[in-house]
């Protein structure tokens, strides 16, 4: 096709956009991932996408204002949110008076960055958050109740086995202080995090540029690769004998929490203590942990979280500890649909196509106005020429059953509903054809 | 409270941001249009919120461009979307050959306009669009299918008596031709639109302004205010004996439109055809329509539509009919709420939230994992001291049931369940939790 003067049509690199059969799945995705939020308790949040700048801005951080997209609209210095949590510490500061709390929301939707687009990194996307905040306290049982969302939302995702990797930074932070080098914590914690990609010959010779010492860095690794059940790894623990507040503090949050996670039935097969999970950001200060696909630990982290002294410091005095989880549903979703793991062969709404052999456009749309008013999904399918190619269409559409009108049909008073699945067809009374979708 | 060296948390004018009541009351509104575009068949869309500025200008306009939110990172001229229907035109010629037609899709997302904040007008809104596109040719039983699924959508969304009001833009386009003002076109056309809110006399006024004679414009109001049922207009119509193409293809189309609409059993009360209908928009070609609140008319148009002959012709040479409808969701239910119209008495999810009296949380937590496998939404409250107090909290959450563990319940293996609605309280065996609640 000639396309002079016209504008080619295209979107911009590290923007997902789908065809609607992929569409249909991540919407699969996107709703259970909701119901299980809702499911467990955590009231809807929409905040707007568009936020002043200033407010966005107000941590800081030389990586995040290169990459977040921010602009000028007459006078005021405007910006797109590039995470949930930061709107969230706003609101929360800002309704406080009007929330109550112990304040559990969930919120999902899409948030910007403006990356270097590479493979599996996209530069709007959307984030799946829950949080539990509290005002001056918060339980050590809101870990746990994050961990068991966590683990309610993947089971329910039915994306294969999982395992969620637990660990405190009070531990880490404690073990460190033992060597004396809490000044190098943050660096040290961030050559941790990258253990899984780089492996552990670079952790430790960037461990050794940092100025830790042979011995130091391989009684870290020898901590860090602690393995075993969880009760073995308490008991390691305590056996290091290290006096220091913070890792005592950290050893009997651990031990809380894993007795609160014994009391939500998490199976065991689904956690682990791992005390090599560092987690990149800065703001976290007990409970971390991330989320694998025990078949695909390629993937990475499929999600992470955990405990914060401090959200909304920026905004308020008050002290607003918390604790939450964020997936990141779109990296999630491509890679998924990257491995072939999406079954995506629907590309139709509609249970039931009608279609009609000859002028019975009214019989038709006063059929699918019944299935409608009985909440079966419908459609009159009056494009394609000849029965044949009409069930084609049907068919590629993924769309269960056609049902075909027919002059034989209309004397009848029945319907020939055609399963596409089974390829079974049978006649069916105008009076049952709702009660035979339903039941079928 | 002090809030020294804090920034001030507040968000933009003109952007909505709700409290978890209205945010649930708000979903459900958001979740009832979405069920029932996937009931009459329409697959989901999802497009990026920023595109190239090109692709978003494509068409240009003046006051288009003035309301776009652009901006520039690194050497990209970006915008973000400020309808969803520019993105669809996009959408479908890049994709043209990877779907199958007709296309039917929706699309609910926030889209983005610069302008000067005003009570009812919000710089950040959710649309929630249906359309219907083919290759070169669509039936108008499309043009009766969107009215259709615009009357599934309100009588679903349950907020009161409605009227859809059709007009096609060929009738009064035909009209006004035999005057030999076609010329004018557009401009009566958007003063015609002005009618409903600025009243008949300025628009005579403003008529007489652009050139039209006194009786030209008494002919034009007599036309625009014929009235009755669409027999009677149709025959009223045919009486005038305008012969111009313009008009006898419109009034063939109106007639096939109401045999159509007809046949899809949309009562009689909830459309009409008025010939007044015009819509600002300069792209619709055929049918045209506007919904309006029977009990509310001061809310003005709540969702409009109609045909367009060629959707994308910035981006291909492909001629794409397509006839389609917008809800703007956001408008209307702050316009609901501000008239006390929107029940936001639930600040919660959960069904059940249990309470224990004493350290009974193994129990607790063991319970609402029971409640949760069974799709039943709850939550165990740690917070708050004193059965009172506790369920107070829950009373005002709105959350139905209290589930009360205590020594007694313990000794018994019974929970006490206390509906909030009612203020009924039973004790239910462990083993029975589930049932009760379901057969609540």
């Amino acid at each position: 096709m000639s396309n002079k003067g016209k504008i080619t049509p295209s979107i911009l690199p590290g923007f997902m956009e789908l065809l609607p059969n992929d569409q249909l799945a991540f919407n699969k995705m996107l709703n259970s991932i909701r119901e299980s939020f809702e499911l467990c308790g955590f009231v809807p949040l929409d905040t707007p996408v568009i936020e002043k700048a200033e407010i966005l801005m107000a941590k800081g951080g030389e990586e995040t204002e290169r990459q977040t997209y921010s602009f000028k609209k007459g006078d005021n210095d405007l910006a797109l949110r590039f995470d949930l949590t930061v709107p969230f510490a706003r609101y929360v500061s800002q309704r406080m008076n009007e929330l109550s709390f112990p304040f559990k929301r969930y919120q999902i939707g899409k948030v910007f960055r403006g990356e270097r687009p590479q493979k599996g990194r996209f530069r709007e996307f959307y984030q799946c958050d829950i949080d539990i905040v509290d005002r001056d306290n918060l339980s050590l049982a809101y870990d746990a109740e994050i961990l068991s969302v966590t683990y309610t939302t993947f089971e329910r995702l039915s994306i294969g086995g999982f395992l969620i990797k637990i660990n405190n930074r009070k531990l880490l932070a404690g073990f460190i202080e033992e060597f004396g080098l809490s000044k190098k914590l943050s660096k040290i914690l961030r050559e941790i995090d990258k253990k899984d990609k780089t492996g552990e010959d670079s952790v430790k010779k960037e461990l050794d540029s940092i100025g830790c010492t042979f011995e130091q860095i391989d009684k870290l690794m020898d901590y860090l690769n602690l393995n075993g059940t969880s009760d073995k790894i308490l008991k390691a623990l305590k056996s290091y004998d290290i006096k220091n507040e913070t890792f005592q503090t950290g050893l009997n949050e651990m031990e809380e929490l894993t007795k609160y996670l014994g009391y939500m039935n998490i199976p065991a097969s689904c956690w682990k203590i791992d005390l090599s999970i560092a987690r990149g950001l800065d703001y976290y200060t007990g409970t971390v942990f991330e989320t694998v696909l025990k078949e695909y630990p390629e993937f990475g982290s499929v999600c992470g979280g955990g405990r914060y002294d401090n959200l909304a410091e920026y905004f308020t005095d008050q002290k607003l500890p918390g604790v939450g989880v964020s997936i990141g549903l779109t990296r999630l979703f491509d890679q998924l649909n990257e491995n072939g793991l999406i079954k995506n062969d629907e590309a139709a709404t509609s249970r039931v196509a009608v279609v009609t052999l000859g002028d019975y456009s009214e019989i038709a749309y006063g059929l699918v106005r019944n299935l409608r008013n009985n909440n079966i999904a419908s459609e009159v399918l009056i494009a394609g020429t000849g029965l044949k190619k009409k069930l084609s269409m049907i068919s590629k559409k993924g769309i269960r059953f056609a049902a075909i009108l027919g002059e034989n049909e209309i004397k009848n008073k029945v319907i020939t509903v055609k399963d596409m699945d089974s390829g079974k067809q049978e006649e069916i009374y105008f009076e049952n054809i709702v009660n035979f979708i339903k039941g079928a």
